[in-house]
């Protein structure tokens, strides 16, 4: 049996499970989780697929999972709050679990990027949004998403429009 | 302050703690700590660089870890019980904690190769080397390597030898 992954054949989850209107940016983005496909549970080790015009995510940080990107191909925007950065193949950005410093990547060019993300997998990790009123709560439940106030967002499942 | 990592500033650590002569190999391993660099903790980001002749490590599986890489540049051989796969760039493969077949990567071309490599950071985790008499206990407790029966190699610190 093979050890190495079949990159080509693990399908790709397209879209976000965001409600509308944040899932506009992410409707495009494809991931595929090649640390899934070998059976890794402890972390996330997706190929993320950013056309043009995509974001990884509206910008936010985790409560408590380390994050770290890797660009491999193309370029993308890092916003944070410390601004706005460029990153091209071989740049790299970690994300210190519970920094309240919000992230994400932007695809503002005309071709594809792809970059190599991890994240490690914890059960009551939330996330928190910068820059919308959402919160993804501990552990997504109840519900996916809420407003700051805890109303929930109607959970629509997810949504794409492949690029 | 910029969120991109300076990967040039990033100084590798080079070689291993391996005692003779298991350390040969490892020799002119170039390992640059990346999510380190970034504050992460959960896991390590390590770009790696096999000059010519080097390997990843000595073939091992570890107990409590688990393990990813990603080839991005140059050729390496995949080493298994599965047997010995070519990785090239864009391939990939993990190796789950526990999971007793031992890997490592070696590289037979006469050029570089780099790898982006990521495991699990557990204080409990040990290895077992699959072709050696050689264990690393839990958490590297009291000392980094043994024999399979207990009994310690000398702990000589990190010996390398630069490409």
């Amino acid at each position: 049996m093979s050890k190495k992954i079949d990159v080509a054949a693990v399908a790709p989850n397209i879209g976000t499970l965001y409600p509308p209107p944040f899932d506009e940016p992410c409707l495009s983005r494809e991931r595929r989780k090649l640390g899934d496909a070998a059976g890794l549970t402890q972390f996330g080790a997706n190929l993320l697929r950013l056309p043009p015009g995509a974001w990884s995510s509206q910008r936010h940080w985790q409560t408590e999972s380390d994050e770290f990107v890797y660009v491999l191909s193309g370029e993308v925007t890092l916003v944070t709050d410390a601004g706005e950065e460029i990153l091209r193949p071989g740049d790299c950005a970690g994300f210190k679990a519970g920094d309240p410093d919000g992230h994400c990547l932007q695809n503002r060019t005309d071709r594809d990027a792809t970059v190599l993300e991890v994240g490690t997998r914890i059960a009551t990790d939330g996330a928190h949004y910068s820059d919308i009123d959402m919160v993804s709560p501990p552990g997504g439940k109840p519900v996916p998403y809420t407003r700051r106030d805890g109303t929930p967002y109607p959970n629509l499942g997810r949504r794409s429009r492949p690029a």
